[in-house]
């Protein structure tokens, strides 16, 4: 840290991500990348034509890539926003709605970097408690008067609020912002996305990530209400106009022509979850019932901590969180057939 | 604008980009783009490999990337900071170092876009003024305790600083952040990024999209003492730890072998400026000496923006900014050579 920093960011905790190892081949479990590449159409981009083009800047509008969006759920263009991977959105989202007073308020238990945007911005955080079950209770967010942030599945539990718990939330905030992180829904969850042309406070927030097997690509998206993204967008204009390079727009546009490809990955996925947790539980874990692309699981020993050690040395990184409640448990990443085999052979050995 | 966005945001008003158009054809000299493409090494990041990979996060680290940046400066991988365009860098050093009361100094005609990062986040400004002939006084900038933003050459005047210069302003200002912005330090101009070995106080940030070809790509990145990188990825990781997608990764890394490519291309670009400067002296106009991939030129009837306008109806966008002082000029990137060509045949025809 410089002694130039602004004071009120020296304490800043920031996200940690997943490990990324550049260096070794890991059978890599850990931050719920598909194991399946993008749709073949996706090559279009990667043409000499397109390499050359890179020479001009992208369109800072993404004028396509908001139709074919729009037209994939039935919105007009002025409900679309499109970011450099969904944590801009959130990111922006928060300086729109949460910062300066209004405060924000998530689940005790949810993905890390609503913490962190709140920091950033020192916004005020009321973070509901889970039930024991790890469930999350919709009277919970009932009349809060604050932005409520709720990842639907939500992370790293894998549970998921059925649509009209969704719209009771958003139903009983009508003086505030309710965001719906659904980065994992196309594994088995219910989108809120048409609940956008009925309610003008909720912004709901997807990627290209999970499901589209395109996380080093960068793209993510909201839907919302016209005044909603009109919010979004003058902030995006204020921060960095041309958020997303010229390859990932193209590449974003091709994979949505391929709707059966991503039906049949998710589904892939899905069967592929299912058999893990089958073998899992007879092997003594305790799991929950997941709507994601990965499997969260307690040990049967209950020694999580040391079980991702034993599977880091073994070549197979899966995810920890060394935190209260949920210390005890593992995020595992739903690869390959071939890929959670050997996760299970190797867990089969460890135990 | 909805009635739930934060009243501090209220009446931001966002940058705006040059022109896009995605529906014609245009000979563009609005935005400096460069006219010619990358080098043919970006090729290899246009694969299947690399599309099949999409499917997996970018290193948050950009380590590969860094190490060469770091080997091209004679700095080390901690002195350098990789943004999505060079924008978000700027953007992470204003949250860095002017907000929260410290403040920042600028000329009133530069960048646009520092004004919308103070207004952003509510930092005061203090607007110093250009001189009658657009240049800079370096003395204008001693001992304002304020963060100091100084783009290298400036823009939209083209106009450099020598490395003295910058020098003395950084030298005089110890107890503050000192920001050179060299977009378009390539095209004749001094980098200072040899200074940030000597002074602590000093940021670099230079950009892939103009002189490197790849604007569409966005890629940019900062040169700096250890202690202020640590703290802009601090605030990157508290963002957007996956900021710059995969395939601008290895772009970048790629691009960054073809020196000589690089070199002359840079020559090519400045031999095209001189050659359009002595053209539009000759036909009356009066010129800055640009330092830059652009030519800021007021024409000789003093109607910049009629003949903006007329040049765009015959297909030729160049950027006029409806501001005091620089109202009666005209900013016109350097395209290639029969660009620049039918650039001056239509202006001899409209004049």
């Amino acid at each position: 840290m410089s002694c130039f920093l602004n004071p009120q960011l020296c304490r800043l905790v920031p996200y940690t991500p997943g490990e990324q190892p550049q260096d070794r081949q890991f059978i890599k479990l850990n931050t719920n990348e598909s194991p399946y590449p993008p749709p073949p159409e996706v090559m279009q981009a990667f043409t000499q034509t397109e390499m050359e083009s890179l020479r001009l800047y992208s369109d800072p509008q993404a004028t396509r890539l908001k139709q074919q969006l729009a037209n994939q759920y039935g919105v007009k263009t002025e409900n679309v926003f499109v970011t450099n991977g969904s944590d801009e959105a959130l990111c922006i989202a928060f300086m729109a709605y949460a910062k300066d007073g209004r405060g924000v308020a998530f689940p005790d238990i949810s993905y890390g970097f609503y913490t962190v945007f709140a920091d950033l911005y020192n916004i005020e955080v009321q973070k509901v408690p889970l039930k024991e079950d790890f469930s999350i209770q919709p009277q919970d967010y009932f009349d809060l008067h604050k932005t409520i942030v709720i990842a639907n599945p939500n992370a790293p539990t894998g549970l998921a609020l059925s649509l009209a718990e969704i719209e009771s939330i958003v139903a009983h905030n009508s003086d505030a912002v309710v965001i719906i992180d659904e980065a994992y829904v196309d594994f088995g969850a219910e989108s809120a996305v048409q609940l956008t042309k009925k309610y003008p406070n909720l912004i709901v927030v997807q990627t290209f990530s999970k499901s589209r097997s395109m996380a080093g690509a960068r793209l993510g998206y909201a839907i919302a209400d016209a005044a909603l993204i009109q919010d979004l967008e003058t902030i995006r204009f204020s921060i960095n106009p041309y958020n997303v390079n010229r390859i990932t727009l193209k590449a974003g546009e091709l994979a949505l022509q391929n709707q059966k490809y991503f039906d049949d990955n998710c589904k892939r996925i899905m069967q592929t979850r299912s058999i893990v947790q089958v073998r899992l539980k007879e092997l003594g874990f305790t799991l929950t019932d997941s709507k994601t692309n990965f499997i969260f699981a307690k040990p049967p020993k209950n020694n999580a901590k040391q079980l991702y050690t034993q599977l880091k040395e073994q070549g197979i990184l899966v995810r920890h969180f060394d935190q209260p409640r949920v210390c005890d448990y593992l995020r595992i990443t739903v690869g390959s057939e071939q890929e959670m085999e050997c996760f299970l052979k190797t867990v089969e050995d460890l135990l």
